[in-house]
């Protein structure tokens, strides 16, 4: 199954997180965890995290693009649910060979992230921080799901790219049930 | 004057951090907020973390490196503090001009830090998250005091970083001094 981390401080101003979260909820199979809404106070379940995580095959984590990268509380979860003798370390292979989906999305489009736009760099400079948190975890990155420039997207090119968010956790779902 | 942003979930638990705070707390003109202190709960006050910066000539972000980046509270700083109108975009000239001296300790040397090391890149590549975060708003980025392999450096070593930390932030009080 995929437990799908979601972390939006303000789903009700979201535009295309709703929409992208939208195209996948309703999946069989996908456990959505909505970071804001489960601990407004940032206080962590941290064994009903890790019980979620151990039950999926695929982890996705999803959520808009502040300051380059993971929103405050999904940083958090990070420091508190990823904890060594559980995902790291000796004895943390909770999370090994598990499948890990990130779908970010920005609000700069593709010029904004080059070195001569707002944000100096390609969005791929970015990437590094989350992909090895995974990594050191033992999850096995999977290709992630960009979502670039969504103030600017078109209705018709954000059911695009909700398809195409679908379309990709079908297939993690169909690759699962193949190898178990 | 240099205000300095710190964050350490643990200070007790802190050696190396601890010491490098130790060097440079009582310097005339250096105030510490310790976010982990102030908002045990993350309920930051924007305005009160505001009107500090405000009076900084230049902005330290001291904190040990948790996953890559800056712990939890402080990604939450991030997003509370640094908003549109004030930091960046119309309007948003509050911390245009200062400086920014940004201090991670990290726990793997510089062995850990590389491709085939258990990070799997060099810290530079770590770099871009938070350094973009800084140039967005307009803050001058200072060359980075990164203090790595803390767990196994010497309390000799130790006092040398310190003391380089404390000569950094000298030199930067000094600039100020001479600027203003």
């Amino acid at each position: 199954m995929v437990v799908l981390v979601f972390a939006h401080p303000y789903p009700d101003r979201s535009r295309a997180n709703r929409r992208l979260l939208d195209a996948v909820k309703k999946l069989d199979d996908v456990e959505v965890r909505s970071l804001y809404d489960l601990y407004p106070g940032f206080d962590i379940d941290v064994a009903a995290e890790q019980a979620a995580l151990e039950k999926a095959s695929t982890i996705v984590w999803q959520h808009p693009t502040y300051w380059y990268t993971v929103p405050g509380l999904m940083k958090h979860w990070f420091d508190k649910v990823l904890l060594r003798g559980w995902a790291y370390g000796e004895g943390g292979t909770a999370l090994r060979g598990k499948r890990c989906l990130w779908v970010p999305t920005t609000g700069g489009d593709d010029v904004a992230y080059t070195e001569s736009g707002m944000h100096g760099r390609a969005f791929e400079s970015y990437i590094p921080v989350v992909e090895q948190t995974a990594v050191f975890c033992g999850l096995r990155w999977e290709t992630p799901l960009i979502v670039q420039g969504v103030h600017d997207l078109s209705d018709e090119a954000l059911d695009a790219a909700a398809n195409n968010y679908r379309a990709r956790l079908e297939a993690l779902i169909a690759a699962d049930g193949s190898s178990s």
